[in-house]
């Protein structure tokens, strides 16, 4: 069984997170989310209690992946500034926590906040690439959602700074705003060469985790055991919209 | 059991296509159909041989509406002008076939094209408003997808010819088409006071049979015995999905 890598299909991958606080939840989380046939898994390590504690994660994310096998593994610490847990750790100490798991584990890519200091983006990518790791360039709004061309500007800000993957996911105060991140997705999957993964978020933006990769989006969240933000809809209602669309796609 | 009516619910009814050429091909696609539970099911008149002979017409018409039951009936002559079969009646004749359908059957709906002339259309508003019946003022291009202004104008002028229901359908070229068709039904379902159908047709529209109503559509047509437009959808996936997106909607 070869990996899947995330833009390889037209049809997007279904992620979904763990949100565990130590490795006991962890790995109760991926074994009952793996029954589930996902096509990624996302450790969301800001929900980790010992994240401050190296040698702890490094432990914990070599348990996950030799347990998840084949399922390829994405490490993320999200930031209190887009949407994650309040942590004790600075940017650049995440970042050299990223540039571990690159180095001392076999998970495959690692999240990357498009707002960190250029010279952190440029030496965990330097670290990343040197072990064959995917770095995906992250930009969250939870409060609203901009207009269509700056998506887009965010969207290619992450080529430039050489991620493998661009991802933006907005909260929407309308439904315009979430046929917004729609148009946005098409008109940057135009421009880019790398994979993008876009999303509206809560209520109104559940229907993009649906119809996104038909505009363009390689990659979708899904609750498997537990929902990591708002508008996850769970992965086997994904699996079946999924499903219906690729028919609709082919038929005609 | 009351029957439905267009626009009552917040989730979009599902309309099945009847496309047969005589009364023996229609009754059994239409008990076909209603084993899959339709909310309301159109018969496409256009395809039937015997169009032009109005006791045959409306013989047919009754019987199907014995079967039927309480489930809704909408009468549909479709122009070759907006994508039908083509025809032995002028425009003139269909509106008063029309008539005679709210006059003498028990058809709930009748199709009637905005391209009429006004005295036409003036016409069979009143024949069938004097008999309880309803209008659905419609809108096709099956070439291409006009602006979301004009959408949103087509769908005003229904309002203004005093119809029911407005609907309007088009054929997108890209999936910016599919965008500027749901941003329309978006605006106009915040302008109108009558409840609207819209849909964008073919393979890129698809998907907005499967979302149009999270935008204000309150009706989608999909295929239960045989297709009557490019990018229909099978009743059962179209209520799987709908019933996945009431679930996303209602959770969050």
């Amino acid at each position: 069984m070869t990996m899947n890598s995330i833009g390889q299909d037209a049809r997007p991958m279904i992620c979904t997170p763990l949100v565990g606080m130590n490795e006991e939840q962890l790995v109760e989380q991926l074994q009952q989310v793996l029954g589930k046939r996902p096509d990624i898994i996302e450790w969301r390590a800001d929900f980790f209690a010992e994240l401050a504690d190296d040698a702890a994660v490094l432990k914990t994310a070599a348990a996950l992946k030799d347990i998840a096998g084949d399922t390829p593994l994405l490490f993320t610490i999200r930031s209190w500034h887009e949407g994650g847990q309040t942590i004790m750790l600075t940017d650049q100490e995440v970042i050299e926590l990223n540039a571990e798991i690159c180095r001392k584990t076999a998970i495959e890519y690692v999240d990357c906040e498009l707002r960190n200091a250029h010279d952190h983006i440029r030496y965990l990518r330097e670290a990343s690439a040197v072990c064959g790791k995917k770095m995906i360039g992250s930009f969250h709004n939870f409060d609203f959602t901009p207009s269509c061309e700056e998506i887009v500007l965010k969207l290619i800000e992450a080529e430039q700074k050489k991620m493998d993957v661009a991802k933006v996911a907005v909260m929407p105060k309308s439904l315009e705003d979430v046929l917004a991140l729609l148009n946005a997705t098409v008109l940057a999957k135009r421009q880019l060469s790398i994979p993008l993964i876009t999303m509206s978020m809560g209520k109104y933006g559940a229907i993009s985790r649906m119809v996104g990769g038909v505009f363009g989006s390689a990659l979708t969240f899904a609750v498997g055991a537990k929902a990591s933000a708002p508008g996850q809809v769970p992965i086997e209602d994904l699996q079946a919209v999924l499903d219906i669309i690729d028919r609709s796609m082919d038929e005609k």
